[in-house]
């Protein structure tokens, strides 16, 4: 994708630290899915490692506690409907219903990863790869899931200098999820000097 | 404060579910302190329940360990300046200066507790009551802190009827850290039907 550019893993953390809702995706076997989230949430800077929950009926868990990875892709309000569908459909269903994966049942386009084999959906503002930190003890009693993240990048266009900035491109702001279809997007930037 | 309401915990979640940044604050043997966090989420709808994640350094930290209650408060767009100024000050230094706490030294108003003796922060949009779930060798190796949300309440001028509605009290938004001093505010809502 022409925009899309690396981004330094100390950086990294920016890309989520607003709270926006996210993608979470996996492959394994050969079999993709993903899931939208809004539990997800940089711990730590560097290395640096995110939290996300995921509830034990999820399709995408199991294939990412069985390959040890998974993605983060960052959506934009230009796709909140491919978001909103992600988020209403099980994969489990279609795949066993078409023997086609969620992705490609919906019309997903991915990127090329950089490390890991999860998918990296194409559209989004910012991507985070990551390696599972397994702690089945934590998965399984709070459906917390700890990854260290391997690599970033971000649509250059919005996210430049280590700062977000939609100004120019209002269409790629993120999103933010309350609950029963409502999503706020995210708003002007203010600085405190 | 007259236009707190009470939040069913069920609905709890939603007060945090956009991904704002927060007040975490503490209280252990008549010594209070605050700090502004932005890793903080949901992870369970009922009982509802949060992860957060805490500095080893922080003062708060310590207090949330021996106490083993917390409180969210989760701050306005009017009150930027203060939100700045809590995660700028270290209320241990303060507190060994001055003795008095930091809430005491910038003038932080608190309202009253329902349940816990954590402080919570007057002016705010949304307050969430937790108890400590006790995870030592999570708090030691991820410094992620769980709670279980005990009480929570929101103003009713921007949250009602479960949902979260900025439109009429613009100064009220809430807001969404990035880095280096750079917040973006809550945006509009968009519901996909």
């Amino acid at each position: 994708m022409e925009f899309r550019q690396s981004i330094p893993l100390d950086w990294s953390f920016r890309l989520i630290n607003h709270g926006p809702t996210v993608l979470i995706s996996a492959e394994f076997d050969g079999v993709r899915n993903i899931m939208a989230g809004s539990w997800c949430m940089p711990i730590d800077y560097l290395p640096p490692r995110v939290a996300i929950a995921l509830d034990k009926r999820s399709w995408t868990r199991g294939m990412i506690e069985k390959s040890g990875e998974f993605a983060i892709s960052v959506p934009t309000c230009s796709q909140l409907g491919l978001l909103h569908a992600i988020g209403t459909t099980s994969g489990k269903e279609i795949y066993e219903q078409t023997k086609q994966d969620k992705l490609t049942q919906l019309g997903i386009k991915t990127i090329s990863n950089a490390v890991v084999k999860a998918p990296l959906i194409a559209g989004c503002a910012a991507w985070l790869e990551c390696r599972l930190i397994s702690e089945p003890l934590i998965q399984e009693k709070y459906d917390l899931f700890i990854g260290e993240v391997v690599e970033a990048s971000a649509d250059r266009r919005v996210f430049h200098g280590g700062s977000w900035d939609f100004s120019t491109y209002p269409d790629l702001r993120t999103l933010h999820y309350e609950s029963g279809g409502t999503y706020m997007v995210t708003g002007d930037a203010i600085k405190v000097r």
